[in-house]
C-alpha cells in the first residue's frame, strides 16, 4: 500500500499521476533505495486502473533512471535519489497595496493612444501577414527586415534631410534595447560614459545596469554644456539628446555640436545620439540630427514608441561601419532578432506615408494641448513660472522660481490624486533644479490638463515648499 | 553667389535643401565665422524661389545656432562651426561572396515551417488584435501578458505534469534572451558557469559575451557527468539540458539529477535548465523537468521557437522568487517588454489546445523522418555507425567509429552541396567526439533526407577521414 491517490477528473493522465506520486515517494525517501516496487499487476489492482496504465508510469520511471528493472525480478528504487524536502515556499504573496486613485497623471513620454489609427494598423498587419514569405518565419538574421530598413532610410531623408544607407540601419526592440546593446559594445570593462545631467532615468538605469561608470555633465536651457567636456578625455562615449534635451527641452546649438564632434574625434570616443521624440516639433522645423555631422562617430538611436505606440517595441540604431560586425554578433547572442510581422506592417505604414500623416495629425493635437497647458499655468500662477526648453515633445519643464520640489512634494501630490515629477528626480547631482517640475501632457485631453493644473495650484498654495 | 543648386524633383522641400546647403558651407568653412549671409530677398532672387522659402531655411539655421541674426543687421555665421571634413567613407561594400548552392542542409534546430498552420495563426492574430485592450498598446510591464502566463502554466501541467504558478513565469523574447538576462543576474563579475561539454554553441556564445568564465563538464550518452562537479564548488551557476542533452541527446538519469540538486544546494548555486525541444519525444513519454525537484534552485528556460516558429520570438523562464525583483529591473532597462499581439495569439493557440494538436502532429512527422534517416544510414553505412541519444528532438548525433570529422570535412561537404556539422565544433575540449556528426532532419522531406545521406556516404567514401 503506497498511499497513492488518483484524481479521475484531473487534466493529467492517470499514468502520469501514478508516475508523479511514485517519484515524490522516492525523492522524499518514503520509498528507499533498493526497495522493491509492487508488481504492475498488484498496483493496477490496488488503484483500480488497467495494468497498461501502471506500465506506462513504470516505463517512464525506468527511462528516467528512478527505477531499475531486471528481467524476472521486481523493479527496485535506484540509489541516491533522496533529497531534503524543500522548506515551505518562501514566496510571500504580494501585499495588495491600497491603490490610491490618480485623477490626473502628468507622466512624461506617453503618446495619446486613443488617436492611434487602430483599424488602419489592423489592415496593415493583415496585408503584411499575407505577404510574409515563409522564410521569415525562420531565423532571418540580426539586422532586421530589409524592406523596413529601406523605408526608415527614405523617411529619415524626407522628414529630416538625413542621408543614410539602409545597410547602416539596425532594427532594435526600441530605444532602450538599442542603448543596452550599444553599451555592450562601448563599455565592456566599466568604462566612463559621459551623460547629460539631468537625463532620462530609464536610460541612465540601462547604462548603470551594464556596469558603466557615469560622469554627469551639466545641462542648461540649450542642452549639454560642452565647456565641461575637456576634463573627461578618457571616456568611451557620451550620451546626448541634442534635438530636444530630456528633460529640460533645449536644442543643442550648432557651435556646441561642433565642439562635441571635435571632442569625440580628438579623444576617439563615440557619441550616442538619442532622438526620442523630435518628430513632435511645434515650430514646424525639424532639427537635423547630430549624426549628419559625422556618421563615423555618432550612433543614432531612434524609436517608434512615440510616433506609433510604445508596446510596438520597434526602434533602430544607425551604426558606424566599424561597429556593425560586433553588433551583429552581440544581437545574435542576446535575443537573436525582432519578430517579422510588426516590422512588415511598419514598413507599409511608412511606405504609404500613413505614418507621416499620423505624425502630422498628432503634432497638431499635442501643440494644442501644449497651449492649453501653458494657458492654464498662466491662469493659475500668473507670471510666477517659466516654461523651459523649446516647443517640442510630449512634456514641458516648468520653473517656479523660489520654490523647492522634492520627494515630499511628489508624495503630497499623489495623496491628492495628482502624479507629477519634480525635475530633481532626473538629476545625478542634486540641488540645481529644485524649483522645476516636469509636466507630461501628450496623453491628456484638454480638460484633464486644466484640472491637473488647478489641482497642482491648490496643492502648492496649501503647502509651503 | 553661394553656388547652391536646388533639385526641384527631390522629396526634400526647397527650404530644406537651402538649409542643408548653407549648413554644409558653414561646417566645411567655405562660409566663415562672422561672414554675412545674403539677405533673404537676394538669395530668393538668386535661387528663383519665394522669399518665404529662404526665410524658413534662415529661421532654422538661427534656431539651431548656425546663424546669428540681429535686428536691422544682416545675419552672420556663428563662431566655431567649422569641423574637419570626413575622410571618404571607410565603409567598403561587402564583397558578394560566390554563394555555393547547398542541395541538402542537415542544420540542427530547424522545425518544418511548411507544416505550420499559417491560416489558423492568422485567425488567432486577427482575433487577438480585436480583443487587445487599448492599455496593452502602452507599456504594460516586464513580466508579459497575464493570459499567456496562465495558459503556459496550464500547458506545462497537462503536458509535463509540472505545477507552476503563472506569477513565477516571465515571458521572454526566446530562450537566448532568457539566458542572456539570467546571466546578467547570476554572473555580474565574470563568475564561473559550469557548462555541459559539448553544448549548444549559440548558448555558449551568449554566456561568453556576458563575460562569464566557462568551465566545461564532460557529457556522456546520459547527459552531464555529475561526478566531475565537486571540483567546482565556487561557481555561480550550472547550465544543463537534462531532458534531451544538446547535442548528444541523453536523458539525465534520476540519480544524477539528485546529485545536481544536492550540489546546487550545498554550494548555493543555481541550475539553468534549458528545455529547448523536449516537446518532441518519440517514445511517447514526456520527461519531467528538473525544475520540479527544486523550484528554488532551478531556473527553467523554455521556448516556442521549435513548437511554433523561430521568428515568433516568444519564450519564458520560470524563476525562483528571490530572483524575480532583479529580473523585472533588468528587463525594464534592457528591452522593456515583449510586444503584446503575438503573446495574445499564442495564449489563444494554447487555450484552444491547437498547440497541443500541432505538436502531436509534428511529433508524428518528425518521428517518421527520424526513421527515414536511420533507415537511410543503415542502407548506406551497414553497421558501421551508432545513433546517439534518445529518440527525441529534431536532430540526431551519429557516431562513425574510427572516423575523424573536422573543419576540413565540413568544408569538403559544403563544396559538394551538403551542410553537416562535425560534433567537435560544439566541444569546448577538443578531441573527444571526433568520430561524430550532427544531423538535423526536422525541416527536411523524406527524399531530401535520403539524398543527403547518399551525398554524405559518397563524400566519406571518396575521402579519407
Amino acid at each position: 500500500m503506497l498511499g497513492i491517490e488518483l484524481n479521475r477528473k484531473s487534466e493529467l493522465y492517470l499514468w502520469h499521476q501514478i508516475y508523479q506520486n511514485l517519484k515524490e515517494l522516492m525523492i522524499s525517501g518514503q520509498l528507499k533505495a533498493g526497495e522493491a516496487l509492487p508488481s504492475t499487476r498488484e498496483l493496477a489492482k490496488e488503484l483500480d486502473v488497467s495494468r497498461n496504465t501502471v506500465c506506462e508510469a513504470y516505463d517512464l520511471l525506468i527511462a528516467e533512471g528512478f527505477v531499475i528493472s531486471r528481467q524476472g525480478a521486481s523493479s527496485r528504487v535506484s540509489d541516491g535519489l533522496c533529497i531534503e524536502p524543500l522548506e515551505p515556499a518562501s514566496s510571500p504573496k504580494m501585499k495588495s497595496k491600497a491603490v490610491r486613485s490618480i485623477s490626473v497623471s502628468f507622466q512624461t513620454g506617453r503618446p495619446d493612444l486613443r488617436q492611434f489609427p487602430r483599424f488602419l494598423w489592423k489592415q496593415l498587419l493583415h496585408k503584411a501577414y499575407e505577404k510574409l514569405p515563409l522564410e521569415t518565419f525562420d531565423y532571418t538574421g540580426p539586422q532586421g527586415l530589409s524592406e523596413l530598413r529601406v523605408e526608415i532610410a527614405a523617411w529619415l531623408f524626407r522628414s529630416r534631410g538625413l542621408k543614410v544607407a539602409s545597410d547602416d540601419i539596425f532594427i532594435t526592440a526600441g530605444a532602450t534595447h538599442g542603448l543596452h546593446l550599444t553599451a555592450d559594445i562601448l563599455c565592456k570593462g566599466g568604462q566612463k560614459i559621459l551623460m547629460e545631467d539631468p537625463c532620462h532615468t530609464g536610460m541612465l538605469g540601462t547604462l548603470i545596469n551594464k556596469g558603466c561608470s557615469i560622469v554627469p555633465i551639466p545641462v542648461d536651457d540649450r542642452g549639454i554644456q560642452t565647456v565641461h567636456l575637456s576634463k573627461y578625455e578618457d571616456s568611451s562615449a557620451i550620451y546626448v539628446t541634442p534635438s530636444h534635451q530630456f528633460p529640460l527641452g533645449g536644442i543643442l546649438p550648432a557651435s556646441r555640436r561642433a565642439v562635441l564632434i571635435r571632442f569625440a574625434r580628438e579623444n576617439d570616443l563615440y557619441i550616442i545620439e538619442d532622438d526620442y521624440d523630435s518628430e513632435f516639433r511645434y515650430s514646424g522645423l525639424p532639427i537635423a540630427p547630430l549624426y549628419s555631422m559625422d556618421p563615423q562617430r555618432v550612433i543614432y538611436v531612434g524609436t517608434f514608441s512615440k510616433a506609433v505606440f510604445p508596446a510596438l517595441r520597434i526602434g533602430y540604431v544607425i551604426l558606424p561601419y566599424q561597429l556593425q560586425k560586433r553588433w551583429r554578433d552581440l544581437r545574435t547572442h542576446m535575443d537573436v532578432q525582432n519578430p517579422p510581422l510588426e516590422q512588415a506592417a511598419l514598413a507599409e505604414f511608412l511606405r504609404t506615408r500613413k505614418l507621416d500623416r499620423h505624425v502630422k495629425k498628432m503634432r497638431k493635437v499635442y501643440c494644442r494641448r501644449r497651449k492649453v497647458l501653458l494657458d492654464a499655468l498662466g491662469e493659475a500662477f500668473g507670471n510666477k513660472w517659466i516654461a523651459y526648453g523649446d516647443a517640442a515633445g510630449l512634456h514641458v519643464a516648468v520653473d517656479f522660481p523660489g520654490m523647492s520640489f522634492g520627494e515630499a512634494f511628489k508624495k503630497n501630490c499623489l495623496q491628492n490624486g495628482l502624479y507629477v515629477t519634480p525635475l530633481e528626480s532626473h538629476c545625478l547631482e542634486k540641488g540645481r533644479h529644485q524649483s522645476k517640475l516636469l509636466i507630461g501632457y501628450g496623453h491628456l485631453e484638454p480638460d484633464a490638463i486644466k484640472n491637473g493644473v488647478v489641482l497642482l495650484s491648490d496643492i502648492i498654495e496649501k503647502s509651503s515648499f
